[in-house]
């Protein structure tokens, strides 16, 4: 019996029929059962040409599960079989979903208020992501440097779009085509397998690394010849449901329906309802679903959203606007786009490693996630954030730091509610704590650009506190001698991005 | 005849009773005439102790000005006299008031839109303010010391309270308090004479250098045993009523009612008008009038209000809300609080010197003006912000910078209207241009924070331009070689707080 480790794909496949078109004609899923009867998948297949079939099952627990192929195609129909789905080992969680949809095992219903991420198996995730657009479009060598680079970062989440990106800098043919024929002649019923070979290897070796892939899957950075941008509802439903059966199996896929929506008029609001039914209708599994704005924020409150995947629509409040979307869709807040850190042209892309490194602190804090991506015109061929290759940036190194400061804290960490008893003492700061941001045993205060020189805290009477004077761009922890209670005078630097953490002892 | 030259004070002191309370009991008031009939002015006037009685005069213009005085008092009533009126001399170009208050002749009624200063002879005026809140009750020395520097600094204008202040960092008593009487037993009827004649001669050396005396009538920051704070509504009025008629004829005295009204809770909007109106009213000539907020923003579309005022009410856009504040209320908008440069402890008073820059900038190219200030805790005895004395900061020098560009710059720039049309270009810049905004003869293309390596720009066809390339912090200015025209490509230095300034050559 074939088998395969809890959580990962497991890739079946089967000849059936090469007459018509299979990509189009052909009918095909099977249903996995847990031996024991206690779970059941329904999973949709996908041609591969050359009658070769794929069905692909991602096990989300252990033991004997049993197979059959239902298809119109009677070579295909009626075939079964069994696999044997051994633990996961080590650094294998499952998939990420919101906090609340694992503890409730419902991937696809409406959540209870949920701001933060887990791992199937219960583990936190924080993202800390990252964007190289088209970088499974560029050469070979690119994507393989990219994955060098991906693989030394901090960043445990990618976006990528399945599409090659016609753009500033982005004026490359690719060298594969997601579907068969040429530009200005590609036949959208068919889909041509080495595009989809490279880009099912791209998304496992991102797993490999432990990197959620966060596909999207339409944009607005389109070159005429391509069309990719202005296929018919048709087609981009017959897209959408090949891409959901091909890759709902891979544990690290996140759903973005489209870059920039907003950019992409012609589609409506509807549309994008209707899209996302067809992803879940053919992703089993419930895989994290968002869209991305320009200018217009989307309305995250629509059920189908799982959290809200943002562009900022301030030049100079970015961050600092994860408080009120929290408060405004009650779910996880992902800012994807933050402004890139660089010295492109234009303002979203010509940022400091300074500023990009505080708007990381500060969305964190809040109780957001940040996306980084990095647009430096003039380090090599490369721009990382659409071909990917390599890092420039000052920031990197010290999202790290701030990944993994924010990693060794506690699992409760939430922003501090301002309200009036708590204003005189934080509207300058921001703070998060244990307790979701009630407690006291732990607690984060951030100052951002500011540069205080000293800070006077009231600390809870009663408890004995360690005080850490943490310099995040510098990346170093000063902990204070001693132990302290009630009102502390604490010496700062004077310096920008310093923060405070305060731990019970 | 005694004579005094245009826009002066004119002081003159007359010998009266010195029964009773002067103060409260003996009213005076003299009425001024040009001698051609076309002017008449009335000036209230004011007590000074020891049967001395004050009348101050600022003549408008040149000319014979005849004056009676008239009082309850007979010693007073029925004095005249008359005085010669020379031409203003170099540098000495009377008030300063809104420009289409300069121009309709009429400081009181509701003007017009209107978004900048003139003086009173039409030359166009700028302010560059600081804020040194309690410089006059100092010790004399420090007093001298905050002038030298006030002379050596780019500043046009200073927030400074009558009262003296009592806050963090400061905490001492002054030597001199307006009132007869000691603390905890002022006799609010009765004002101490050498207070005052200290504030006449601050504010005339002010004027003597150039700098407009923005004079903050009321505050919140008041030690339980002085009670300025808390005056009753009458003791209010009295004082008002008095310095109105003490300071109106001093060209460079500007009336802000009360510094963050909003922290005394006990003084209701209706009193602030009627305070206004007081003020109003024993102010002959309608010197600027306004009021400055902490959290609340004033509602500065109030008849008496000639400007708005404000503080910040963002920690993070600040001179970016110049924009929303013209468009809501159509007066000139100064942020007379947009943080401190310094390294205090709260985080109104510790950002940086490149900070305080850019919110210069940005705020005068979207056609509004900034107050400086400054907050080291551990750079000498005194804090410039409240107490004067020394500067230490990094911006005041490119707050120089500022000033001299923006003033040898054409009179009517203004901020460029975000339009559909320019939305492209223009999304990331903050633009300003002549022809109020309109023009394309001089624009100026700011960056702020973003730090791009090269802009490409669309001028008119058929002009020719000269480009420079300005870096505002290192103070800078690069004007490339030859005249361009249509698309250019600019090379920047892909640093921080760099202009692009285009000039028709």
């Amino acid at each position: 019996m074939r088998t395969i480790e809890q959580y990962k794909v497991c890739d079946l496949e089967f000849v059936g029929t090469t007459e018509g078109n299979p990509y189009a004609d052909v009918t095909v899923s099977a249903t996995f059962t847990r031996e024991d009867g206690t779970d059941q998948v329904v999973v949709g297949g996908f041609y591969r040409g050359g009658g070769a079939y794929g069905i692909r099952f991602m096990p989300r627990s252990t033991g004997v599960w049993n197979f059959s192929v239902e298809s119109n195609d009677p070579l295909l129909s009626g075939t079964s079989g069994s696999i044997e789905v051994t633990p996961a080992t080590a650094g294998n969680h499952g998939r990420v979903l919101r906090t609340t949809d694992v503890r409730s095992g419902n991937a696809f219903g409406a959540s209870g208020e949920s701001f933060t991420f887990s791992y199937e198996d219960g583990t936190p995730f924080l993202p800390f992501g990252t964007t190289c657009y088209a970088w499974t479009n560029q050469p070979e060598a690119v994507q393989e440097r990219t994955l060098e680079t991906l693989a030394a970062s901090p960043f445990n989440k990618v976006r990528m779009c399945v599409f090659p990106k016609f753009y500033d800098y982005n004026l490359a043919d690719p060298e594969l085509y997601a579907f068969q024929g040429e530009p200005e002649h590609f036949d959208h019923e068919r889909f041509n397998e080495p595009f989809w070979a490279n880009l099912d290897r791209r998304i496992e070796q991102l797993d490999d690394l432990g990197i959620q892939a966060d596909v999207i899957l339409l944009h607005p950075y389109d070159k005429e010849k391509w069309g990719f941008s202005k296929m018919t509802k048709a087609q981009d439903i017959f897209y959408l449901t090949y891409v959901a059966r091909r890759y709902s199996a891979y544990k690290n896929v996140w759903w973005s329906l489209a870059n920039e929506y907003d950019l992409l008029p012609a589609k409506t609001l509807e549309d994008w309802d209707q899209y996302a039914r067809v992803i879940m209708a053919n992703d089993p599994y419930g895989h994290l679903r968002s869209i991305h704005n320009c200018i217009t924020i989307f309305d995250y409150s629509r059920p189908w959203c799982t959290h809200c995947s943002l562009q900022r629509v301030d030049l100079y409040r970015t961050a600092e606007c994860v408080t009120e979307w929290r408060e405004d869709y009650g779910k996880p807040v992902v800012v994807d786009e933050c402004a890139y850190e660089g010295n492109i042209n234009w303002g979203w892309g010509n940022i400091t490693g300074e500023e990009m490194t505080r708007r990381f602190w500060e969305g964190c804090l809040r109780g957001g996630y940040l996306t980084h991506g990095e647009t430096f015109v003039d380090k090599g061929p490369q721009i990382w954030w659409a071909h990917g290759g390599e890092l420039h940036g000052e920031s990197p190194e010290r999202i790290a730091f701030c990944r993994k400061f924010l990693e060794e804290g506690p699992a409760d960490l939430g922003p501090l509610a301002h309200t009036p008893e708590n204003h005189a003492a934080t509207w300058d700061l921001t703070v998060a704590a244990d307790g979701f941001g009630t407690g006291t045993d732990y607690q984060l205060l951030y100052f951002g650009f500011f540069r205080p020189s000293y800070r006077e805290l009231d600390l809870p009477v009663g408890k004995r506190y360690q005080i850490d004077v943490v310099d995040t761009w510098n990346m170093t922890i000063d902990t204070l001698p001693g132990t302290f209670e009630g009102h502390v005078r604490v010496d700062l630097p004077g310096k920008q991005y310093v923060l405070i953490r305060l731990r019970a002892a």
